[in-house]
This record gives C-alpha cells, sequence and structure tokens, in this order.
C-alpha cells in the first residue's frame, strides 16, 4: 500500500470530498461514473484508483458511500491524527483556519505564528497565534508535524529553514518564493499565479 | 505553437516567475540547471520545455533572463492583456487581491463581487467591489474574461452558472465544490484541502 501515486492521493482525497458532499445529501451509493463526472475525470480512472486501494462495488448498485469514505480514511488519514500549523496571519492564513476548521477530523490546526505583536496571542477562530521566535518551542510541545507557510515572500526561505529546524516533517508552501527542505522532508508548492496565468493562456487560446 | 501541454503551461509561468526574481537580483544569465533547481525538476525538463517555444541558450553563458522573460511573455500573455473579477470578498479573495495587484502587467483585477451590502461599493486594495447581481452588465461593460471564485460553497454552482451567462471565458474556482462549464468556458479547480492531505499522507508514510 506504501507506493501509491501522488496523483492518486490527490485524487483519493478528491473523491472523499465529494462522497462527504453525497452523503450529506442523503445519498448511500454512487457508480464510478457519478464521481467521475464530478470530478470532471474518466470513470476507468476512479475505478483503476478504487481497485488500487482494494475496494470494488457492485455493478447493481455502485459503491457503498459510507465504506468508501472510511476507507480512504485508513488509507490518506493517520490513525492518531496530525496537528498543523499555520505560519503567517494575513488574510490568506486566516482564510485557511476559517476554511479548514473541523473539516478533517484526523489533521487539527492547533497552532499560529506570526511576529506582528498585535496579532500575537490573539485567538484567529479558535486558533493561538504564536510568536514565530517560538516555533521550534511549539512545534516540540505540541507535536505539531505540518506546517502551511503563508508569510510574505522575503521572509519565505528564513521561515522554512526555522521549520526544519524545528523538526516539522511536511511544509505546504503557499508563498511564491520555492523553497528547498532536505529529503526527509515533505514539500508541497503551490502559487495561485500559476493557476491565474494557466486560466489566461487557455481564454486567450480561446478568444485567438 | 497551439498546442502547448497544460503541464509546460504551468512550468512556464514558474520559471517566469523564478526569472523575474533572479533578474531582481541582478542576475542577467542562468543554466538549465539553476531553473530546474529552483523548481525542483530536472535540468532535462527544463530544457526540454524551453526548446518547445524556441529558445536555446549558449553552452557557455546559459540563457538570457531578460530575453527568456520576454519570450515566455508572448507565449502565455495575451497582446491586449485580459481583466480578471473576483468573487466572493472574504479572507481569500482579499488575500488574492493584495497578492496579485501590479504582478503581472497584462492580467489585471478589474472588480470584485460581493452580495454583502457592506461591501458593495467599497474598495479592497484599489478594486471597487459590486453587487453580485450586476455581475452580468459589468462583466461585459469592463470586458471582463476571467473570474476566480472564492464564494461560500453553498453558492457555487448558482454563482458559477451566472459567470458563465455573463459570458466568461475562464474560471478559477478555489471553493471545494466542483463545477460543471460549458467546453467554451477553460475551467482550473483548486482546493487546499487536496494538498493539505497530500502532505499529511506523506508525513504519516515517513513517520510510520
Amino acid at each position: 500500500m506504501k507506493h501509491i501515486p501522488h496523483k492518486t492521493i490527490e485524487r483519493l482525497s478528491q473523491y472523499r470530498r465529494a462522497l462527504l458532499l453525497c452523503l450529506s445529501k442523503g445519498k448511500d451509493h454512487i457508480f464510478s461514473h457519478e464521481i467521475a463526472k464530478i470530478q470532471h475525470i474518466t470513470p476507468v480512472q476512479v475505478r483503476r484508483d478504487l481497485m488500487l486501494i482494494g475496494y470494488t462495488g457492485t455493478l447493481r448498485k455502485g459503491y457503498k458511500i459510507q465504506e468508501l469514505i472510511e476507507l480512504i480514511g485508513e488509507i490518506i488519514d493517520s490513525k492518531e491524527g496530525q496537528k498543523v500549523a499555520i505560519v503567517g496571519i494575513g488574510n490568506l492564513g486566516r482564510a485557511i483556519i476559517k476554511y479548514f476548521k473541523n473539516k478533517r477530523p484526523k489533521l487539527a490546526i492547533v497552532a499560529a505564528f506570526d511576529s506582528d505583536p498585535k496579532k500575537i496571542g490573539k485567538k484567529f477562530s479558535g486558533v493561538t497565534c504564536y510568536n514565530i521566535s517560538d516555533m521550534p518551542k511549539e512545534i516540540k510541545n505540541q507535536n505539531i508535524t505540518i506546517a502551511i507557510m503563508t508569510v510574505p515572500d522575503d521572509r519565505t526561505i528564513e521561515i522554512a529553514d526555522l521549520l526544519v529546524k524545528s523538526g516539522i516533517k511536511g511544509i505546504l508552501n503557499f508563498t511564491p518564493r520555492p523553497i528547498n527542505v532536505p529529503d526527509n522532508v515533505f514539500l508541497e508548492e503551490y502559487d495561485m499565479t500559476t493557476s491565474i496565468e494557466k486560466v489566461a493562456f487557455y481564454v486567450k487560446d480561446v478568444q485567438a
């Protein structure tokens, strides 16, 4: 089970999101072609991913939604849950805290960090903001394994280094500044400019 | 030049970002292996992408940064520039306006939309917020081709439909609710939960 490709993990996360939504609407079974339609991919892709995690539905009724949600949880969540910190409490940091609050029981944002004295000691959607200089101590004490970076460009590299020194295991970097981390730290980077420029390119192409 | 793969377009956008940063630091030439290192990819990938857009450097000095920035601009930007609207002025919408302001001369956020009377008529980082009900009129009058959606989950589908009816050509959907658009509208979806869960999965794997 260890070698599930990155892209499959992303899709499993997206399937679960879609399944939770269907469940909340009172649906109990779903076909691969329905999941495929929601995710804009092919039914074959859905079936391949679910076969990879050992799940097959029935021809007549499709997949059991509740069962599939639990199975995906067993694959992608950790049993004990993981703790997440947000570094940088600007608009984006606050948006993420609000958005992610109570969304996934196994992934909790437990701390925020900033260097602005006006923010330190305050709570943002229930999450306490600490001084960035206390990051090593808090990451250790609270057993935080994942950091989401939403800091200003010019502080990105310095803060990423501090996170690594503090023993963080995974970083999601939302700044436009790419960072380097040692091999034992998992890094995911997302810059919204890339997405905006991609849309703009295809729109231009359509108009031309 | 029409059939550049999606992934290449994303990388060209990222190369330009890296090149602009190097240029601002006074650098004038760069080797493929340097770009590769910043982007965490292979030098072969960089050379393949740049050959695809018809650019080759010299063995001795590498690529001319200014020239390459201009060439990437010719490929991914439109000559006249494109106008972008943000729909939903919560923390995320405001973060995007601030972040993107003056970043790319050919892509300007010219309008924001929200249904909160307290926000309508106000400016956010210089961008006027209009009532969502005025979207069709403003999109047409201001010739807006791209919309970035940062609206609450439960309004996503209705607002996407209104955007399509208003003649929008591309949508970047930052909500966790996947949408459907006609074939002539380009759609890009990004849900931060997917990225957070992906990092969490690999961190769990490292710890296990």
